[in-house]
């Protein structure tokens, strides 16, 4: 596109080969240059970069529901819309000091940022970014997702609370649910947005809450699962959305240990574990569920292992090079692109032959987003 | 997006206000016409038209991966390639006498068109329409579907058999599967990829195959389900994409009777019965699960009914108007986009309220095609 759009300010004629669409694209976040690489699937290829998002540590993104805008959550505070046709920033405000990820509404109108500080959940005009609500917590405010009918969940850290904030109405509505456990310091929400599941860093266990449920009430859950006797400082802690639904159960890296764990979907028993190179990061699941790909933590975060669904065996293993930090599979799982942080570089894998397809480069890339997220809840 | 094409073409500068994503688009058969209504979800509104198209009964469509294309199977046996970006169409064949569906593979490189005169499937190049395979199969063939690892999934009304197309490698693979039953009539594929389920014309039943198995045997599931005595003609039985997968189960209408029947999605056992205000003809779930809009044949066919996934009940009924043939969900869910034939509109619901959001007029509409399709299995 970037020709295209040369061509367009500058008003001369443009063919059709210069138009590109972006239901194919993706963004990775490279760190330390604080820039997007615009990526296009088709061609296995990049083909533009997005310079002055600020600070990218942890830096996660959401699409707009026409895949031409990511809204991209900086740690800095800072909340950035990148447009993907013209590849240029569209909005930048600072509208925290400290913040910890985002989320959009169904419709694609909002915006929603949590925030460690000052702690609570800001939500801005997804048009505009203007902000439209603001939501003090009293608390630093982690895991929020975005659920079925315009609504927002976040948890908070002190008071071991999850609240729901409804924007379906003329005035917003907070269901406040306590008892989650102590200090809650990520969460995720099923596909169907059903089901929020809270990690605990302050007791073993997690917690869930059905969200079809008028009065959600907590149910603990896995309570083996945790920090146990170790206690491991909050950044070894697993990241939620490291979990992978695969069929009928989900599969999760163990804490602390070198094995994931498999639970039934449906009731959170525990169906089984399967021994592993390192101690795993991200397990995610090919998008037909058949298979499970796993990365580790350093110092073993030069490997990756692939892990079959119905026999949970390991059946292959892959060593794309000196730290792989993320996984995102096309969005009908014939591929899968790999960050190769200290390689500077994304290989890209057929997910069948495990044939490397293709290698491009990129400075330290962490977070790959493909724009099919749009269309899911809780991506 | 036409604004912006026409100065493209003339070679005058473009505002970014012209530039049209394509994410949130979607195409309306407009069968008697012949012609294409091109939909704006975030916009609720018409914003352009497709012509030339041909017999376009029965027609249906699948998009390219980057949600620029989209592929359109008419029942004259023509393949035509739109534009959504350029409002034009991008190429036609007529490949077929009389064609019966389509699909394109995991990778959006080959479409597939299944044909019953003369009888049998043909693969074409996504790009070019050049016919890259050519599988007679002595039969009318119907039901076919694309799965994972570039295959290509369809059966034989008069053999009886299941076919499984592989065209990951440098020569295709062909898996047949004999004892399907008599005269298959039509199939689905879940959305994971991994069952395959055909309708039965000549017994009562279906018949199920994993496609995850090596070897797939057919098994035969839901016996009372069928024809049964009262010898339907083919047009009366339910069209197999009117199933909905919410949550651990599946709602399909009834074949005859003024209900759905809901089974499990582990085991296909029944687990319950909706009864309803009409013959169901379409069992759509919104796609969180929650709830499952059913439409109806003639001559109730001017009502939907609303029912909860939890309780089995009716929650709501709406009476659009004549002839409502077709619903979409938005991606996310918050909306449904209904095709009115006799009063020549669309109406958009809101999912939650039921509120009536807008009315797009449009020539005899049936079906209601949305791009986020396009990151789908079996769409």
């Amino acid at each position: 596109m970037a020709a295209a759009v040369a061509a367009l300010v500058i008003g001369l004629p443009v063919q059709a080969d210069d138009i590109r669409a972006t239901g194919d694209l993706g963004l990775v976040v490279e760190r330390e240059t604080g820039s997007l690489l615009v990526v296009d699937q088709s061609d296995r290829a990049a083909i533009g970069r997005i310079e002055g998002l600020g600070d990218l540590s942890h830096a996660s993104l959401v699409y707009s529901p026409d895949e031409r805008f990511a809204y991209v959550f900086g740690r800095d505070g800072g909340l950035t819309k990148v447009d993907l046709v013209t590849q240029t920033i569209a909005g930048r405000v600072m509208q925290a000091g400290n913040s910890i990820g985002g989320a959009i509404s169904d419709d694609g109108r909002l915006v929603a940022v949590s925030n460690y500080e000052p702690g609570g959940v800001r939500v801005f005009d997804a048009d505009t970014l203007e902000m439209v609500a603001d939501i003090p917590t009293g608390s630093k405010t982690v895991g929020l997702v975005d659920a079925p009918g315009r609504r927002f969940v976040f948890s908070l850290w002190d008071a071991g609370e999850t609240w729901i904030a409804d924007l379906s109405g003329a005035t917003m509505e907070i269901v406040k649910i306590e008892g989650v456990g102590t200090n809650p310091y990520d969460a995720l929400i099923t596909g169907d947005g059903r089901t929020y599941i809270a990690g605990l860093f302050g007791e073993d266990g997690l917690t869930a809450l059905d969200l079809w449920d008028g009065a959600p009430s907590p149910r603990h859950v896995l309570p083996g699962y945790g920090k146990g006797e170790e206690n491991l400082p909050v950044y070894k802690m697993p990241h939620l959305e490291g979990w992978a639904q695969a069929g009928n159960e989900f599969v999760l890296p163990a804490v602390g240990h070198h094995e994931v764990l498999w639970i039934d979907a449906r009731d959170f028993h525990e169906t089984g574990r399967t021994q592993t190179h390192g101690q795993p990061v991200f397990a995610m699941a090919r998008p037909d569920g058949r298979q499970v790909w796993v990365n580790f933590a350093h110092p073993l975060n030069d490997t990756i292992q692939i892990i079959d669904t119905l026999t949970k065996q390991v059946v292959h293993q892959l060593t794309p090079g000196p730290a792989v930090l993320h996984m995102e599979f096309t969005p009908r799982g014939n591929e899968v692109w790999v960050s190769v942080r200290d390689a500077g570089k994304i290989i890209v894998y057929d997910t069948r032959s495990f044939a490397k397809l293709a290698e491009i480069a990129a400075v330290s890339p962490s977070g790959i987003f493909f724009t099919a997220r749009a269309h899911r809840t809780g991506l």
